[in-house]
């Protein structure tokens, strides 16, 4: 049988992304590069026939335009309304019997040895999900309080979400509800059980300035 | 009616703390000074009758003699088995009539405002938990596999965990149970409902190398 193709849908806003003066986080420098570079880099050096779709807003293509060039065969698509709609326009890209990866263009600290085991996980069950365990207490909150949970039975979800090409394609045909906050509840709502993998602590996701200075302490 | 007394349990190791080759972290240095100089300095700061009753292992005296004369009237008592232990230990030294902060030694970057703020909402509610938004995505686990769960539903939970001394001591008097994770844990099952209030990005808890790093940068 045929191997399966790869792809990674990295995703990097969309089309409402706010454009302020400062430059968005994914385009600031961390160890000398933009921080979208070492995203793409992991994904690029994981895997020699991995093809890579960059969905960005189309303001943002003049930031990337620089390096693009690094990584031959590289796509850009436009981002969409949401992330839902980012990542339908990624998935426009998907050829049949393909492994997809959806991953936050900020989190730029993803390893090689986490994309490939997401993607070994995802031949054998269909999807692979990177959890971490949960470190703080949590409280859920109710109408008339809150109460104690345990932390234990809660993971903390990271990118890249993966699936075989049959469970995402058809999962994102369905249409937009505000509930999917993830792929994952994008295909688990089709009845698909996901599977979790193991995350990494270090693969976090760069959204305040101090994470920066945390992504450039986890490099050095 | 007299006004009440205030009385702050900081926490930093029970009798069972492992005595590797490393300095704990609590003893570490940030920005020139301990780990636990800064926590107790806040406390010290944040009102000038605060009583304040620093709880850690007997083999870890030695390591704050050095700086403890900064800060007259403060006690030293020995940490329990557990966490529930431990604050037992210290809850031993308060009166009637306080509002009791507990406070985890490794969380210095707590602010005067925020002691500030619990302490008037438990005069308030008799209770005052410190509390952040959940910002990554959370699955929950059971026995067939996982499923999202709406975050916004939860919160995460920092100390100073502060309570009036009438719930907080007969609380602590019923039997240990290992379910009983924090304060509020065991506040929360003689019946009171917990009051939130909102806690701080930067109250981090230090466990790791890497937090001390982000410590000195939120400090910087």
């Amino acid at each position: 049988m045929e191997p399966r193709k790869k792809i990674a849908i990295i995703v990097a806003g969309g089309s409402g992304t706010r454009m302020g003066s400062a430059v968005p986080k994914q385009f600031l420098e961390l160890a000398g590069k933009p921080v979208l570079w070492h995203t793409v880099s992991a994904f690029a050096k994981a895997y020699a026939d991995m093809q890579i779709v960059l969905v960005l807003p189309e303001a943002h293509f003049s930031y990337v335009e620089e390096w693009l060039g690094e990584f031959p065969g590289i796509m850009l698509i436009k981002g969409g309304e949401t992330r839902f709609h980012s990542v339908k326009n990624g998935l426009d890209q998907v050829q049949e019997h393909s492994v997809v990866f959806v991953h936050d263009g900020v989190r730029p600290l993803v390893s090689v040895e986490l994309i490939r085991s997401c993607y070994e996980a995802a031949l054998e069950s269909g999807s692979a999900i990177p959890a971490i365990n949960m470190k703080d207490s949590i409280r859920e909150l109710h109408e008339e309080g809150n109460r104690a949970v345990d932390r234990e039975r809660f993971s903390i979800i990271q990118t890249p979400q993966t699936f075989l090409s049959e469970l995402i394609l058809p999962a994102f045909a369905s249409p937009y509800d505000p509930l999917f906050t993830d792929e994952a509840t994008v295909v688990e709502r089709q009845g698909h059980i996901i599977r979790l993998v193991p995350g990494e602590e270090a693969n976090i996701k760069i959204t305040r300035p101090l994470d920066l200075i945390i992504a450039s302490a986890l490099l050095g």
